[in-house]
């Protein structure tokens, strides 16, 4: 159940690119340093894109628009709203009814910011050093050292198996309300490293919107991520208003445990992976049934969109393009976390919308109140 | 991921007993002959449930009796309706949020008959014998030559093994969509060996009326079955009003397919047995919340009982028991399918809810229109 991707990082105090091999296990196995991330540049966006002009074309009256207000007008968000109008009017001859109407969003890089590393890694490297008082073997032993140090390298060297161990270490051996709880306290306060706002305020303004539009739409939106299922479904309700139960990410090993308080443990094993080609299954077995719009980012969505895309009757995938350096970050073919190259030169052959960042959002992160 | 129940089954040509061992995989593994399958008859119901005092004491005003006629007054009926009123009244103490209101619900022997064997069986036989012409070694090749010839002598004796072989070859190696239309053909025919009628014309009526009282106060109403999640996923909506994302069940291993038409595909393999301990997990992954009511009829839904009324604030544990020969089947604590023994025992000083169907129900059966 794991598999392998190559990082290449830059470790701050030398500035020397290291290769290494690591899982893409529960979302926690991108580790990459700032500084060597801002890696290739967004392709210019076709100026008319064919689905795009195809659903514009169904013509169907409407005030989604205005609903939209962080998406600059333009052929993305007309046919976003386009092919929302049209399944959802019962006049229309595309009209799909509500209870197939299924929206999945990916989320690292889909819904909130995925650069320089997952969120949820430094969730898993914050936590070590929080452990570590009460883990006095671990100021000696790796990868757990390296974490308590803040040593990339260390960390990087300690490989798959040193990952494995800090996933491991960090996400199991508690109960599901303890897990909950650790997550809620760290979100309150961890900050991003380079975007000057803590972690849960790199969500994209434009999505939250369209979430919210599809949910008056009588869609159910849910989530599907590479990303561990509780550690999202601690904040998906509060961030994006998607409860637990239409959270579908990796899962850790869980066991009854009927002694005492009846619960559920954590293990220290991973149950499902679910990234790639595995996000249909993720999505299967939670629903029953195919999505008719998925959202995504990078190559670990394209089988979300690809098999989305393939059932009859109405349907639209869309990958968001990072093609903002300025307000956000730009990355594609060459990135190490959210790669999307395939994704670039078969979305227009496969009628999917490509969001372009720097062209299509008016604004990117959302404001939080708190 | 296999376990063994024994079972005796006595074979209607001899009438000779044998006795077996068999997994509870997919909960296709209760075999058994009609004869030998009366056994047990019920404790009489102690006349003042704790439980249901405590619940009626509640003593909220309410029009919820009305809606359910299937089930005669007492104090089994207005337990369950003190339950309902006083965590969806948002005037009451025990209010529960609406998103918070999960009920689930086993479903062989609680939302419908499961003698003399569970109905997923019946299909997976009634299968091998319409996939027969088209695989000729199945004549001389156990277990499929027993099922072709209805030979329960010798499906018995081909064993654990020979019962995972008949499961896999009759519900895997085919796309989701073509599975769904098998089960489809099956039901609109098949018909229950000793009740007289259709097997999907076995629900309790009085379920179904509670199944639609709770989602008129708001519950997620949701199936927690040991059988097949597919199988039960193209019924449960018809025949309960319980869309796919709300049944839980048994899963087989699924893969994706990009090639050609993009589809998931069924493997021979047992992904998860939604069974006894591992109810709880499958209610937990699917939904990541701990239920407020669980209802179920045997040992086997013990584990979700427990963990379901640990849990903190208004909880409620309900067991279907088996008492009524004259219109349906009596069994219990030595019963080879949906032995309730344990359930029995600590009903009462967990202040679980047990049903005893000759005395509460009015009605057993629903009436079906097609």
């Amino acid at each position: 159940m794991t598999r392998s991707a190559f990082l290449t990082i830059r470790m701050p105090p030398t500035g020397m690119p290291i290769t290494l091999c690591m899982p893409v296990l529960a979302a926690l196995a991108a580790l990459a340093a700032f500084a060597s991330l801002t890696t290739g540049c967004a392709a210019p966006k076709a100026a008319s894109d064919p689905s795009a002009a195809a659903a514009t074309a169904s013509g169907l009256p409407s005030d989604l628009p205005s609903r939209l207000p962080s998406w600059r007008p333009g052929p993305t968000r007309d046919a976003i709203v386009a092919f929302v109008d049209r399944v959802s009017d019962p006049a229309s001859p595309d009209f799909v009814p509500e209870g197939e109407r299924l929206a999945v969003f990916d989320n690292d890089g889909t819904l909130w910011a995925e650069r320089p590393f997952y969120f949820q890694l430094a969730f898993a490297i914050d936590r070590v050093r929080k452990l570590a008082p009460d883990r006095p073997e671990w100021r000696t032993q790796e990868p757990f050292r390296s974490a308590i140090e803040g040593d990339l390298d260390g960390l990087a060297a300690s490989g798959e198996h040193g990952l494995l161990e800090l996933v491991m270490a960090t996400h199991a051996g508690m109960d599901s309300e303890a897990f909950a709880e650790e997550v809620e306290a760290w979100t309150s306060e961890a900050t991003h490293p380079t975007l000057g706002r803590r972690y849960i305020e790199c969500l994209y303004a434009p999505m939250l919107e369209l979430l919210e539009l599809l949910r008056s739409r009588g869609f159910t939106v849910a989530i599907c991520s590479g990303g561990g299922t509780e550690f999202l479904r601690v904040l998906a309700e509060d961030l994006y208003g998607v409860p637990p139960e239409l959270v579908v990410g990796s899962r850790i090993e869980m066991v009854y445990v009927p002694d005492g308080e009846p619960r559920i443990e954590r293990r220290p094993a991973i149950a499902f992976v679910n990234d790639k080609t595995t996000k249909p299954i993720g999505i299967f077995e939670r629903f029953g049934r195919r999505p008719i719009l998925a959202v995504g980012n990078s190559d670990g969505d394209f089988a979300m969109l690809e098999w989305t895309t393939a059932g009859a009757g109405p349907r639209l995938g869309v990958l968001l393009h990072h093609t903002d350096a300025d307000r956000e970050f730009a990355y594609d073919r060459t990135s190490p976390v959210g790669r999307l190259d395939r994704g670039l030169d078969e979305a227009d052959d496969r009628g999917w919308l490509l969001i372009d960042m720097a062209e299509d959002w008016d604004r990117v992160f959302a404001e939080r109140s708190n």
